[in-house]
């Protein structure tokens, strides 16, 4: 819950978009962000794109791969 | 690595569109397979559309709400 509250602080701060960005296992706790903010916090946003990417993260001198998603929502238009 | 095998076999069968679909904690999985398999194996193929939803789930008489996420891989066009 507290990353629902700071994308409603955004928004409070009159932000018209809010974007959410994760890595690795924090993914699909993203997606539950996203979707608990549109569906009853902010109702008049929607989301506008989501983009899945590979970074890479260096772990002690060690070098892996970590999927990353980022998930934009806006005002509906 | 299983998914991805899938995935590919899909492919190989003659699908031009291979779509991931996962829910709850398998969500951070389906974007990892989603990347392997673009970025590794079938590296004509890319992101074509992410639509991100919610889904009542029923457990024991009990409903919740868990996150889907569908990916959908195509060829480069």
């Amino acid at each position: 819950m507290n990353y629902v509250m700071a994308a409603l602080q955004l928004h409070m701060q009159g932000n018209d978009t809010v974007i959410l960005k994760a890595r690795g296992r924090a993914i699909s706790h993203a997606v539950d962000v996203a979707e608990i903010t549109r569906n009853r916090f902010l109702t008049e946003f929607e989301v506008k794109n989501i983009e899945i990417g590979t970074e890479v993260v260096e772990n002690e001198n060690r070098k892996s791969n970590v999927s990353a998603i980022s998930i934009t929502l806006g005002k509906k238009s």
